[in-house]
Order: structure tokens, then C-alpha cells, then sequence
């Protein structure tokens, strides 16, 4: 019941012991300090609840700015697949995480490997429950950035396999080195407050494995011609997807203190400076390049400099922070030109933004760390770091896909790429009034 | 005036008593342990009103999504007219549930049928007004879940009049019985914590009233034919407002403890479980029935897991929430199905996700109770409860139609329906350069 | 680390010594209340910093509203202009204003003209990073509204220099008069509570000086013929942007008490109440003056009432937050038509729904002051605040764009714009499968 007007304003919580103590006048000093201090406890419990919460709401909804970036830099013919696709790793990593995911993070670590306890969490208390639900938002920002990188070409079904793969084991199993208290990397003071490493450069190297894999798109590298560069078809929705992600991302990075604390100040501070760095990086080193100022360049700079803050945002001064983004945007571009010259296919820059930002960002939070900056020994186990991703997600995802391709075929056939992966796979077209495709649909339940 | 640098940090806001007591050193300690209670329970409060504050932004973005998702299943030339519908029942609403509604919802209620003071709330202390801003967002999505189902062919003006109608009549009716506390249903123990039945199916049957009244729209049930599916323009808008749905349910269930509170993390994992697997219920029944891997289903499969889950968030354990979210999607794909045997049109799918899902959410908020699962006595009076939705709002929504039916008109003229309503009924085109329509302006004020 | 679940729960911030100490219990009495009092002290500034990151997020999400509406707004082929201009306001100004702006407007105020300390801010503590960044968005949020103005004809690089002028200068120049505490009109008693005067009217009157120094769009204004209403390319788009503005509002406004408190109740009802209000007083005045029922003014009507509760919403009841936002419309309706008869071309309405209604609102806040309204005396610093702003914000403003003119050149030639801004500032299309323009890349980077 929601408010009972007639009752008090707060149906379902009595008064606090210690003011009902006071009201009555009833109680020993002793009792009541004790009482006093108790409720404080409950209410900073509490705050802490609030926060986690709205941070976990702000996480969710980066889930919405992937959708659209990805959606809005592939073609009209699969703006459907990439959204179902950021729709159900969501939802599937969801349950996968909370039945076995949340368990190989976070419970009993007793070899520092991963955790074995907590799977199909219940009967828990709310501070786990809601640990629970702001880890969630994590796994399915890990596995999401894959959907990108691989759009116009997975085949759903395979997409949903490698869903279940990266929430219930390759993104839990690294994430219980850094952040479960008995990890061997949390031991070693690795420093990822936020994940630079720990979500998106996981979710960046499981991309590159499957880009490999996959192959480019049809004429995305003419043979014997120079490449081509398949242009997306809903500018807007990137920007907003862009918006959305940095919205997000306060949730993201704040949230990560896991207590309401005016640490929050700092870090979200530094989280918008580095985006801020990041766009302004991207389009300065577009104006030396002489490459236009192209908007996806821009979004991608803002979200290099995001990735890159993540794992340093509590442990830097603003300049740095500044810094931090900044150079992350050469990455951004950089990372696309290198990617394109190897001849591999990331549709949305995913791998540069995610995989090579979420490294640079890493060795920065060791480079930058408030009050001890350029300590090697520091920077050292950032690289251990770096490189135990790298070592771990790679391999295991190229894996991955390899028995996917082999088994159930990770790409789809040739016809249906040239169809449209939203007419052959959904039977669904994103703009019907304005495509030439026609559907036929009659059956009920089907409209 | 916002920050004061010159002063303190936060002005108009004075220490506390017993800060400044004890920086001071100059009172007894039972006045002081008075003092520190006072102001425990202030800090509180103010707790309370920021998350309720919280929640009301995310409550109120659920319009934008509820636009986005109608105009997006709509055909193009509708598209301004249900975004237009959508934030008139919000403006019209607002204002007349701080006239009316909240009077007849949360006012004096000695009858146990609806509140009779507190209209045109004024000179209230912060609380009641935080109240009155967090229960407008609830009664404006009861209002808009009709817009969706009655698209394409309803009367601009005539909208209006339900918008009055419901948010001022029949929503805080019902409303006064199951969350004043002076209820009839409240004190029977119903349970409905955030609204499946409150807010969703009330809305859903006005809608089921509605397009009863309407009749479908022209060439949806061609006679002799079989039922043509009439496809959304802009899938993509779909998928967004799905996003946006999902995110302010944290909000809306969250928030409906009125309160900071621990309980937020349980509840708010509850909602997103379900959401997760009604989208997961949705593939999986099309899977099952042969039908494709429609996006509209599985937004809709999220969402009738997120109504579902509505009334029992609060007393349902995890694994039940997920079986709540699951079945609610045999409702979505289900209900329509019955409702096109049926020869209804509900353009969005609406009664389905709405009315269907909050009865069955209502019903498994007694089947899953935590601690007191399947207990017959509470099954019945959900039941009652359910039933008494039905029996107050589908009626008196029915004669409403039918009186603005044979006095204004429900239905646009048939002439209205083919140009579509954009055109006839605003002038106004919602992509005129990718339309053939051109539009002639010419006086000022009128761009 | 996140979450140290082998530690902890709450890993990194130990036990209050409050509470620790009664668990012990190892002190005496007098001490526990003093460590009582600074817990509960340490607590509140906490929840301060929570709630004002929150507002910091909404308001930062207005970013994207804007974006959105002004390129809804905007005909196809600038589309994606617009998103970049408004993008790079943001990253500019937020650069700018952390090296220079906040130190103007917050630093050591000595003469009550501007500030001149805390530049490049580092080494502060999270209190002031959780100001700063509130203040930021507020910055971004100014100079972003001359963008929409100024659309489809203004230089990409002259803008640039704009952003920079106004966050580094013409803003918070006068915010330092009314927002730091030694301001000139802070100690006349100017009320301007989230800035409908600082922010919008500011911002409003830099958008006049520069429509009328750039002059009007091709085509808008034939000689000899009626002016030429041109129209926006995507309105469900300009839609969203309304809405995720009014979502934004609610930490603007109530964010604006700088601290976790239950006034924000009050003010965000009075915020919520005016926008509905805006939107509905548009539609009544478009019947009346016999006008379409056109989306672009309802969504600018709700901005009007938006814009126009802003100043006075911490001191209004609300019976005159409807007065203010319902007037306000209005000023959206009649001031676009004065606009059009003077041959000023702004695009979205900037200027009526920025300056017109922040001016307007300003003097409700005078007008309507909770416990003392109709005071002339207030009503007169009301007008002074008010006229400062004009004389201050619109000649420096001039003059800036009256120099970008003669230098660099404030408008694009003729072929760029009738060609689109897109395609020759930034050689991409906002939808480039429905443009008949093709783009040929095939340099890598350039994707």
C-alpha cells in the first residue's frame, strides 16, 4: 500500500526507538545513545540503498544508449536485429547472472579463482539483494559491447549462446580477481574502481575475438579496391545513444563507491571533465588529420574518454582526469584506422572505444594515482592487469566462437545479409512506410 | 540563490541544534540526546522526500515512453497525434488531479467509496506536496495506457474529455479503496503495492471499454478476409520507449514505498527479473507457436512482466518474481491473439499488457506471498479486488464513450482516418520532408 | 574495488565511531554525543552530495533534449549539425567553465562584480567537485539555448568561439551578481531561486544578437511575399526532446536547493504544475486564436511554464505556479509572432521561450512571493535583475557576433547553406539510405 493518509505519513515503519524513547521520556542515557547510534546506522544503510538504486536505474538505461549507437551506425536493414539483440543479452544475461553469474563473482572465492556459492540468490537481505541488482546493469554493459562490433552479420541464436557465456562465466570469472574480496589481483591492489578493465575491456577483447572469427561484412573490403566505409543510417539516434551512455555512466562510475558518500562528488566530476576531453580530443585530432568533423568520431571520443576514467575516476585530480580523456580520444581514432588496416570489421568502433580505452584507462589510474603518481611498482600491477584480461577473454571467447561457427554457424548465410537481418530473422522491418519490402501479415498474434 | 560561496556551503539551512550544541558545549545531555533524536528524524524525512522525489522524475519520463512506444506502432500519418494525446492526458491530468483527484484518492475518507477534502491542495506542508507529485505521475500513466489501444481513430477533443474524466473520476475512486486508509478494500488486506490493478488494469479496461465503443480502425478486420495486421512506422521509437518503460518502473515500484528504505533494493530486483523474463517468455512463446522473433512482442513481454510484478514487488521472493514476469508473457502474445478473434483493435496492445498482466500480477501477488504463499483467504480477496476493478471501471468507461459518442462524437469522420489524423486534426506532418504531403504556412505564429 | 564481499559489505568506509564506540561500549557520555552529532552531521552533507549528483545527471540529460528538439526542429539536411553544435557547447563549455567560468562566477567575490579565484579547480575538496559540477551543467545549459536560434546558418567554428564566450564570460559574469554571495544584486534581495534570468533569459538575449547580426534563413522571409513558415524534419524527435527536458527540470529547479531537503517537494510540484500548465495555455490560446493544435507550441508551451517557475518555484503556492506557467505560454505564442513581424528568424523559438518567459517569470517571482506578493519594492529589484540582464548579456553579445563577423565570418556562404551544414561542415548525413546525397569514403578512420 502506498500512502495511507488516514495511518501515518510512513505506513510500515514505526517510529524510530530512540525518538519514540525521547518522545516518551523513558529511557536510561546509556539505552538511548545506543538507540541513537543504531538509528543513524539504519539510516546511513538506508542512504546507501537510495543511491545504489538510483545508480542502478542509470546503468540500466546505458543499456538504451547502446541500442540505439549500435542500432543508428548499421544499416535501416538491421536496425531491428541490433536492437532485439541489446534487448535479450540483457535480458538473458540477467537471469544467467543472477543463477550463476553473481555467484562466480562474488561468492566464496576460497582459490582467489572464482566464487562458488550464492547462484540463484534468495532469501538474501536487501543490501545483497540490491548489490545484486546494481551488478546485473554490469554484466549486461560487459556483454552488450560485443553486439556492436559483431552487428549486420551474427546469427541471433548465436548471439544469444555467446550472451550466456560472457554473463555466467567469462565476465564473472575475471571479475572475482579484481572485485571479490579473496581475488588474486585484488590482492595485488590492482586498481579498477568502475571497470575500465573489468567490464568494457572484457567486453572489447570478447569483440575482437568474434570480429576475427566472423569476418568482415559483404563489401565492407573489396578485394583489390580501397575499403569502403559502410555509413550508418540514423544519425540522431547515435547522438542520442551517445547522451544516453554518459547519462548512464554517472551511475556507472558513482555507483561504484557502493556507499552514498561525497566521493561521488569527485568521481562524477572527473567521469563528465574525461567525456568533455574525449569529444574535444576527437574532433582536435580530426581538424590535425584532416579527417571531417564527423559526429560518430565525436560520440566515440566522448565515450573513449568514459571507458578510460572508469577505472581511475576516485583516484585522480580533475587535470589529469582532463588528461586522461584526452588522450584517450587518439585511441579512439587511432584504434578504428588500425583495425580497418588489418582488415577487421567493427561496425560501431567498439574494440578501440571499449577494449583499447578501457586499457589506456587502466594504466592510467595507475600512471595518475592522487598522491602517488608514476610509481612503477604501481603501474606494474596495472599491467598484470591489463594483460590477465587480455590472456583470460581472448583466448576463451576466440573459443567460443570458433565451436559456435563449427556447431550451429555463428554467421548468418549470405542471402540473409544481403536481405537484411531484420527480414530474415524477425520477419520485421524498422521503418515499413519507408522501405520497399512489404510484409504479409495475417495471423492473429502476429501484428 | 544557489550557492553563497562568501557564506557557508549551504545557506539558509542552519546547523543543527545539536551540532551546534555540542561544538558549543552548553546544554544537559537529555536535552541534547532530545536534540539529536530531532534531528536523526529530520535527516529522515528529507531522505524520504529525495527519493520520492527521485522516483516522481522517473515516474513522469514512463510518459515519454508510453508516447514514444504509441507513435511507433502507429502508422506516420498518426505519429504527432498520438505524441500529442500523450502529453495532453499528462498536462490535463496533472492539473485536474491536483483539482480533483487527489481529493477523492487520499482526501478524508469516511465512507470507505472516496476522499472528499484536499482539493486544489494549497498552503500544505513539503511532505503532502511530494505526495500530491509522485501520486499526478501515477494517475497520468493510468490515463495514458488508453491512448495506445483507442490510436489512429479517436477524436482529439474527445480525449481530452477522458483524460478529465479518468484521472478525475475513475482511477482516484478506485484509487481511495485500496490506498486511503480508510478504504474498503484496504482494510480487507488487498494487497496491490505499486498499482498492477490501481494503475494498470483500471487503465486497461477504460481501454477495453474504448475500443469497444470505437471499433476498429478502417481495414484492420476486412470482411471475408483474414484479420490484417496494420504494422508500427518506427520501430526503433518502439524499442527506445520500451527502454524508457523499463527505467521509470524503477520509479514507479521503487518508489512506492514512499519512503528510503532498504526494501527499495528487493523490490527493484524484483521488477527487473520480471521485466527480464516476460521479454524471455515472449521469444520463448513465439518460439513455441511458430510466430517470428517479433520486437513488438518482446517489448511488450518485457512490459506485461513489469505490470505484473507491479502489486507483488514488495512481498515475492526472486524466483517467484521471475515465474510472474514469465507467464505474464503468455498473457501479451495470448491476449492479443483473443482480442483479434474477438474482431477488437488495441493498436499498441494495451488491454493485453495492461489489463490482462494486472489482473494475473494481482492474482500471483496473493499466490507468491513471501512467507504465506498459496493461502486460500488471501487468494479471495485479491480476487475481490480484481473483480471490483472490472466491475467499477469497465462500466462506467463504457457509458463515458458512449455519452461523448452521441454528443461530440468519439470516432473521427471516416474521410479524418484515411488523410490521418496529423493532417486533419493539427496540420502538422511528422517527417514532412519524407512525406507527400506539403503544408502551406504562411502567418506568423503559425511555424 | 566494488564490492568486497569476503570483507564488509560497505568495504573502505569503517564503522562510525559513534556507533563502534556503543558496541564497545567504551566511552562516556558526553563524547558518545558529540561523535553522535558528527555522524549524523557527516550523514547529511552526504545525502547532500547524493541528490545534488542526481540533479547533476538530470541536468546534464538536458543536453540531449535540447539536441534533440533543435534538430527535430531543423530541416533534414542540418540535422546532424545541429546535434554537433550542441554537443560541442557542452564540451567546450564544460572545459571552459572548470578553467575560468567558475572562478568568475563563484570565486572571491571582493568588488560584487565577478570573482577572480579557484580557476582550473584541483586539489579541492568533494564538496566543491559535487558544486562544480551541478554548476557545469547550468553553464552548458545557457549557452546551448542559442544554438536552436541560430540554426541551419551559423559557422561551425564561430560557434565554437561563441561557447567559449559565454561560459568563460557573459554568464557567469552575471551569475557572480546574483549566485555568489557577494554579488551586487545577491544583496539587493534579487530573487532568481534556479535561474530564469541567470540561465535562460541570459541565454536568451545572446540568441537575439545573434539571429539578428546572422539575419534570417534563406527563403524564410520572401521579399514582397508572406513569410515562410519553415518546418521541422522529425517531430516525434522534437517530442522526446520536451520530454526529456521537463525530466531535466526536476533536478534543475530542485537541485537548486544545493542540499537533501524536504523543500524540494514543493518546488519540483510547482515545476511540474507550471509546465502543464505552459502546454495547456498554448492549446487554449491556439484555439482561441483560431491557430492549429500544433506540437512544436504545446512542447514550447511547456518549456515557457517551465522556464517561467524557475525563478520563483522555492517561494510560490501552488495555485500561482499554474498562474505563472499558464501566462507564460502566452509570451511562447505571442512572442513568436512578434519575432516573425519584426523579421527575426529563430528557429525552435529560443528567444520567447528563453528571454521572453525567464523575464516573465522573474518578475512572478517578485510578483507572486510566498507570504509577501504584490510587494512593489520587490517587484522593482525584480525589474533591476531583470533589465541588468538585458543591458549586460545582449550588447556584449552583439558585439562578440558583430566581431566573429567581421573576422572569421559568423554565417556559412550561400552554397553551404543550400547545400546543408551537413554535408559541408562535416561531409556526413543524419539519414543517408533516405538522402539522395551519396558520401564516398573509403580513407580508414574516415567510417
Amino acid at each position: 500500500m502506498l500512502f495511507m493518509k488516514g495511518a501515518s505519513p510512513r505506513p510500515g515503519r514505526p517510529l524510530s526507538r530512540a525518538f519514540a524513547a525521547v518522545l516518551l521520556g523513558v529511557c536510561s542515557a546509556p539505552a538511548l545513545a545506543q538507540d541513537l547510534a543504531a538509528d543513524i546506522n539504519t539510516l546511513r544503510i538506508d542512504a546507501d540503498v537510495v543511491w545504489l538504486s538510483v545508480a542502478s536505474a542509470l546503468v540500466f538505461f546505458m543499456q538504451a544508449g547502446f541500442a540505439l549507437l549500435e542500432s543508428g551506425m548499421s544499416r535501416t536493414k538491421n536496425a531491428v536485429n541490433v536492437l532485439m539483440k541489446n534487448y535479450m543479452d540483457l535480458c538473458i544475461g540477467t537471469l544467467v547472472f543472477w543463477a550463476f553469474g553473481y555467484g562466480i563473482m562474488f561468492g566464496e572465492n576460497s582459490s582467489g579463482w572464482f566464487g562458488h556459492s550464492d547462484f540463484l540468490l534468495s532469501g538474501a537481505d536487501d543490501l545483497e539483494y540490491t548489490a545484486l541488482l546494481f551488478q546485473t546493469m554490469f554484466a549486461a554493459t560487459a556483454v552488450t559491447i560485443a553486439s556492436g562490433a559483431m552487428a549486420e552479420r551474427t546469427r541471433f541464436s548465436a548471439y544469444i549462446v555467446l550472451s550466456v557465456v560472457v554473463t555466467g562465466l567469462i565476465y564473472p570469472v575475471y571479475g572475482s580477481w579484481v572485485w571479490n574480496g579473496g581475488g588474486w589481483l585484488a590482492e595485488r591492489g590492482f586498481v579498477d574502481f568502475a571497470g575500465s578493465t573489468v567490464v568494457h575491456s572484457i567486453g572489447g577483447w570478447c569483440a575482437l575475438a568474434g570480429i576475427i572469427v566472423l569476418g568482415p561484412r559483404l563489401g565492407r573490403f573489396p578485394p583489390g579496391k580501397k575499403p569502403h566505409g559502410i555509413v550508418g543510417h540514423h544519425l540522431p539516434q547515435v547522438a542520442l545513444g551517445g547522451f544516453i551512455l554518459w547519462l548512464g555512466w554517472f551511475g556507472f562510475n558513482g555507483g561504484s563507491t557502493a556507499a552514498a558518500t561525497t566521493a561521488i562528488g569527485a568521481i562524477n566530476l572527473n567521469t563528465h571533465l574525461a567525456a568533455a576531453a574525449g569529444m574535444t580530443g576527437a574532433l582536435a585530432f580530426s581538424v590535425l588529420c584532416r579527417i571531417p568533423l564527423l559526429l560518430t568520431n565525436a560520440v566515440n571520443g566522448a565515450l573513449g574518454g568514459l571507458v578510460a576514467i572508469t577505472a581511475g575516476c576516485a583516484t585522480m585530480a580533475p587535470e589529469y582526469a582532463v588528461l586522461t580523456g584526452f588522450i584517450a580520444a587518439a585511441f579512439v581514432i587511432g584504434g578504428s584506422a588500425l583495425l580497418a588496416w588489418f582488415g577487421l570489421d567493427d561496425v560501431v568502433g567498439a574494440i578501440p572505444v571499449h577494449g583499447f580505452c578501457g586499457a589506456w584507462g587502466t594504466l592510467a589510474a595507475g600512471l595518475f594515482y592522487l598522491g602517488d603518481p608514476f610509481n612503477l611498482e604501481r603501474i606494474g600491477v596495472q599491467l598484470l592487469g591489463i594483460g590477465a584480461g587480455i590472456l583470460w577473454a581472448f583466448p576463451v571467447a576466440w573459443l567460443l566462437f570458433r565451436v559456435i561457427d563449427l556447431s550451429m554457424g555463428l554467421r548468418v548465410p549470405q542471402r540473409y545479409e544481403m536481405q537484411g537481418l531484420d527480414y530474415a530473422e524477425h520477419y520485421e522491418i524498422a521503418y515499413p512506410e519507408f522501405s520497399e519490402i512489404r510484409l504479409h501479415r495475417g495471423k492473429p498474434g502476429v501484428n
